[in-house]
């Protein structure tokens, strides 16, 4: 991994995750990971440092048009080779401003230098091309820095390049559970005994406002990896299973559509403390309008009675922050959105609003279906951020509790 | 940074960038950083080569109570020392379940083991308190990985210790510009003269939607970092200013915020393509509630009709995706939020959903006041979340513009 960006501390770097999380589908392991500044002494000592102990070393970023993108020039000092233009990436740059209906101005020309004997790897996103450079054995592979392109050229090339010249015989296979309602410590008491296993070795990891649990299986070659997975699996449910909502790449608004989508339900949605979060968390699925209708942020006491028709002497008894409220509200989204299923949070994110009666981080959350409405009252710890964050977990696994119950009794009718 | 969420690719490793913001406030620099699964022999490899170049090493993660929790055995063993039980930690960790009126599990007393010689870093939030540990000029300072906790930690502890017992004489200082509406390759043309220079540098860096200019200079002592730094940052605002929206840790919901502010206005949205993502960055600003009314979320067209007021024969003849469709939806929010300033967004996000006439990208933003309304058409690139994130931008970036002018033209009259 390269980039300043990450040394001094502004821009999170996400990329290592990307490429280590799409090795480890085919069984590659990231042993380490190396942040260097955009610094030629730096970046040439941490790649020939990275080349004695690994076959293949991935870097991202540096790969830009200004002065300070220098991977091309350390890739090529460090394996030795010239620096020379290529054909194909200059064609591959040009037909890129070409399509953007751009100017290509003249230090983009650079990023069709690659290291001699170097082939390229197509970026159909942007305009630096990757480069995968051989030496003997090894190979040094350079992509953008730039996370959709990354991950593209990862799936069009880097993956398909490693399974044909790197792939171990034996290989890893691991799964995730995921759950929300319970803490890291209490899931890692319940599983005790496997956390001790060698193969599969399983452990937990604290989400945010979840945990996940992975069980990661090796493999020889002709052994099964679920033969070796799913019995595990099976023990960790057995001891945990109330919590589980997911699997792998899931999140709970994944699960929670999927699950709105089988019950033949929509939903709609008031948001105070929230402002917005769950809406937007919903509508990140593709496909969501489907079961989406929408959602009332009514951060105002006024908004909450006009869009919502929250009755005024209602605020005025027992205030924004409490279960008459949410239940009021959940029923207005219900019924102003016409949705099967009617949910609102209110609480108090903070930092400032708490009083000893109602403390930051007191949140209620309503939901209002044909049989009745509900209201769960919750107090939750930690700072602004992570309050409206896991009121939005707490909410969408209440969703996705409701709308699986409605799924199930729709087959059961059917 | 320790964590086998890092290496499996599971988990984002934010705390790196965390620490290294911190430490680059006090002009402490950070040269690697590497990331290491739990695992015994890797970890303690990673420390031991860590020392051999670095006054200081940082961990974060490790130090919970479950058997792959390493950091502590680890240090201990690196150092040549045995793990003690320590009666602060002890204490410390006791205290936190106390206050949290849970009952302490046995696991838990693992996490009052220190190095001997070592001292502890208090963890206001968490069970787990830090470690310090010497050897000799250096120091291998162990943090917990929960981001809020280490935040904590950083700041009251860590940061006033490397103060006191590391800090260089020559520290570095610098400042972040933050632009939008300029791409990278164009920004870096118009400074290019100025990427060259030595102290201070500058560098821009390639952010989500965004772009940012970092200036550093370094100082000897005696001279002012300002002295360095203001001419410089005054020739890249004359080179490109009308981009700029901000400095270091603003994000363009909090200088939109402070605008709104201001100018004593109130705003209220109209989101669809957007679902409730701009609702929620603008109420990620604590007091937001001064000037944030509220957000219909109209994903359905019912939605848009019946919350918004948006004209059937409208969404008939020009589909949600329309100029008049947006005007209409901000014209709405203004009306039924009762606010000084209506914003709507309405587009196509993609990945299904597009035409030849409207393509996934295209978005309209609406922004309704009482001089009458203007609507921008965008036609963005990228996939759903770069579409929807860009829109959120560009949205932020309008209602700041607009608010900073009534503003100013608001002390103009004052």
């Amino acid at each position: 991994m390269i980039g300043t960006e990450m040394l001094l501390g502004e821009i999170i770097d996400t990329n290592a995750a990307r490429i280590a999380q799409r090795l480890a589908s085919i069984g590659i392991h990231v042993y380490f990971k190396t942040t260097v500044g955009d610094n030629w002494t730096r970046m040439a000592a941490a790649l020939s440092q990275a080349l004695t102990r690994a076959d293949v070393v991935i870097t991202s970023g540096g790969l830009g048009p200004t002065q300070d993108d220098l991977t091309r020039e350390v890739v090529a000092a460090v394996l030795g080779v010239p620096l020379v233009e290529d054909a194909e990436a200059l064609a591959h740059v040009e037909g890129w401003f070409r399509r953007a209906n751009r100017e290509m101005s003249p230090s983009n020309r650079k990023q069709a230098l690659v290291p001699q004997g170097a082939r390229i790897i197509p970026n159909p996103r942007g305009t630096a091309p990757g480069i995968i450079a051989r030496r003997g054995q090894q190979a040094v592979i350079c992509l953008p820095g730039v996370p959709h392109e990354l991950s593209t050229m990862m799936d069009e090339t880097v993956i398909p390049y490693l399974k044909e010249h790197f792939l171990p015989n034996g290989s890893l296979h691991s799964r995730v559970l995921k759950f929300y309602g319970i803490g890291e410590s209490a899931l890692a008491e319940r599983l005790s005994e496997l956390l001790g296993m060698e193969n599969p070795t399983v452990a937990t990891y604290a989400g945010r406002a979840e945990v996940r649990v992975r069980i990661t299986a090796r493999t020889a070659d002709g052994v099964q990896a679920e033969d070796l997975l799913a019995p595990v699996e099976a023990e960790v449910l057995r001891r945990a299973g109330e919590f589980l909502y997911g699997y792998d790449q899931d999140t709970l608004e994944l699960v929670a559509g999927r699950a709105l989508k089988a019950a033949g339900w929509t939903v709609g949605l008031a948001e105070s403390c929230t402002g917005g979060m769950i809406a937007a968390r919903l509508t990140n699925v593709p496909g969501s309008s489907e079961y989406f209708l929408g959602s009332v942020v009514a951060y105002s006491n006024d908004a909450k009675m006009e869009l919502l028709g929250v009755p005024a002497d209602l605020l005025a008894v027992h205030g924004a922050v409490s279960a008459p409220v949410a239940e009021a509200m959940a029923e207005g989204a219900k019924r102003r959105l016409g949705a099967s299923l009617g949910v609102s949070v209110t609480g108090i994110a903070g930092p400032g609003g708490g009083t000893p009666e109602k403390p930051v981080g007191l949140v209620f959350i309503g939901l209002a279906r044909d049989g009745g409405t509900e209201v769960h009252r919750l107090q939750l710890g930690g700072d602004r951020d992570r309050i409206r964050w896991h009121t939005t977990q707490a909410a969408l696994d209440l969703i996705r509790r409701h709308a699986q119950q409605a799924a199930a009794a729709r087959q059961g009718q059917a």
